[in-house]
């Protein structure tokens, strides 16, 4: 902790480097608060405010990626809430609405549930901390909004699981046995143990650094792949959805082969997921725009990797 | 092309810091060469070689990332031979066979080219530049086989959508309808663009170098979601041609709902292409893996990046 101090107040008052190597360097407009503050669920008041606005080419660099990361960020809320009005819409829609009674009606709250929970909300979870807003505060109310809402998107994943589960018993229809149901428990088990494990390692307090630092990007790397999984698992459902909805004279509803307008918004949606989950994902996998306390050439050329790096 | 000469000169001869700032750095056991066989084409002999074999804790931890390069390298190439082998035994031993009569056995061709192109030699293809045997080398020939394996891949899965196009129009089903096709085309077209752009820009010698910089982040980037959207439209194919494949009552065979082997194996080789993703996209992830002149640490620290980065 003592390192992070003084490193932040050995910071250079001249311009920054153009490799970009700490919060400021990148983002010099933000507010500049001590380093217990940044990155740390110990601090307490802030210690030293600072405002910086620089107009040279660097800074024009850097605001440039301010720039291009908020262009993302609201790509990312967007495409979000685009995915969570048309799996509303097609199953409001189309598919006759819901309810909790084992009719086609509960099974309706799975896609719902999967695609608000699972993806959705998942996905806005885990680029909360790229925010450079949040990064000059303190961290711990942001984990634990982080873990907040990483919760409320499993809850809400497991209601969703809930709900097809019902409605296979109610038909007497098997379930887990489709290529689609594997990936999908396997995505929503991952995310469960990746939950509990991440409010082990990182929000208790008595867990020892040297084990936050071990596991904070295998934290990361887990939470990218189980989006993917679960990109993979939407995707197939709802294909596979729509060719048991969509039958020829069943219904009278048109074939998916003739993609009448149910079809249209049921592919969409598809797109949208996929959309949403490659702009979450460059977001995650940006090293420039990683909160600088965890970005690795913060950690690699200083006493604070040997110290606190989580 | 002097810069990054007289850099590699001027390396110091003691031992490399932890921050890996070089090949030799992090791969402290391979043969150095000259920096114009490193990193770029017009390169013509080697010009001086350099065997450093240390054993301090550095070394050490360096090996160990050599060897977890290997691990993950192995695990992707036997995924990716199981991946073959599954997606064959499966359309050969349970589907019929091969053909090109516009028959059923003319579909199964899809399922076949499209996850050796589109998944295994596409995957592939894409980690050759990470395999840390070939940093000590002229970039050149690695970079006509990139091209060569992706160009490879690129035709199976044209060759393998005329497949199910062919199959489709003897039969009058209407193409591109589900969502597992607009995403499939995506991704092929998509790749086809990514392919030749990059023939234009990295490989025809005229292209100028700040293009190169320019674009290959973005290269790089489209190769990672070409490869996601691909995986994604190889588990919606399986998952749907699963169950148009195994209805009840059909052909004497069991229903999908009862897994039977063919169930199993299908749902096998999608369990497997989604593990050989998420290693690929692993290693195409981390920094430490990539090759030394195109880290960040490397070109955004001396005077290379001004003048070559590609």
């Amino acid at each position: 902790m003592q390192h992070m101090q003084q490193r932040q107040q050995m910071q250079p008052a001249g311009p920054p480097s153009p490799s970009c190597s700490s919060t400021s360097d990148c983002f010099p407009l933000i507010i500049h608060r001590s380093a217990a503050e940044c990155g740390s669920e110990t601090s307490a008041e802030p210690e030293k405010h600072e405002v910086r606005a620089e107009n040279s080419p660097t800074d024009l660099f850097r605001m440039r990626s301010i720039v291009s990361f908020y262009v993302c960020f609201l790509l990312c809320l967007g495409l979000g809430v685009s995915c969570v009005v048309c799996v509303c819409l097609w199953n409001k829609q189309w598919r006759g609405g819901f309810a909790w009674d084992g009719s086609p009606k509960q099974f309706n709250w799975h896609p719902v549930l999967m695609v608000t929970g699972l993806i959705v909300l998942y996905g806005n979870g885990a680029v909360l901390y790229r925010v450079p807003l949040t990064w000059g505060q303190n961290k711990l109310p942001w984990k634990l909004l982080h873990a907040a809402v990483m919760l409320l998107a499993l809850v809400l994943s497991v209601v969703g699981l809930c709900a097809v589960f019902d409605f296979h018993n109610a038909k007497n229809t098997p379930n887990l046995y489709s290529l689609h149901s594997w990936i999908g428990i396997a995505a929503t088990a991952l995310f469960a143990m990746q939950w509990v494990l991440g409010l082990a390692v990182f929000l208790v307090p008595c867990s020892p650094i040297s084990l936050r630092k071990l596991l904070k990007p295998v934290h990361v790397w887990f939470g990218g792949s189980i989006l993917s999984l679960s990109i993979v698992a939407c995707i197939s459902g709802i294909n596979e959805k729509l060719f048991f909805a969509l039958k020829r004279n069943t219904s009278g509803t048109q074939p998916y082969s003739k993609l009448p307008p149910e079809a249209v918004l049921g592919n969409t949606l598809g797109v949208l997921i996929v959309a949403f989950g490659l702009v979450v994902l460059k977001i995650l996998s940006n090293p420039k725009w990683q909160r600088p306390d965890s970005r690795p050439e913060d950690t690699a050329y200083t006493p604070l990797f040997q110290e606190e790096n989580e």
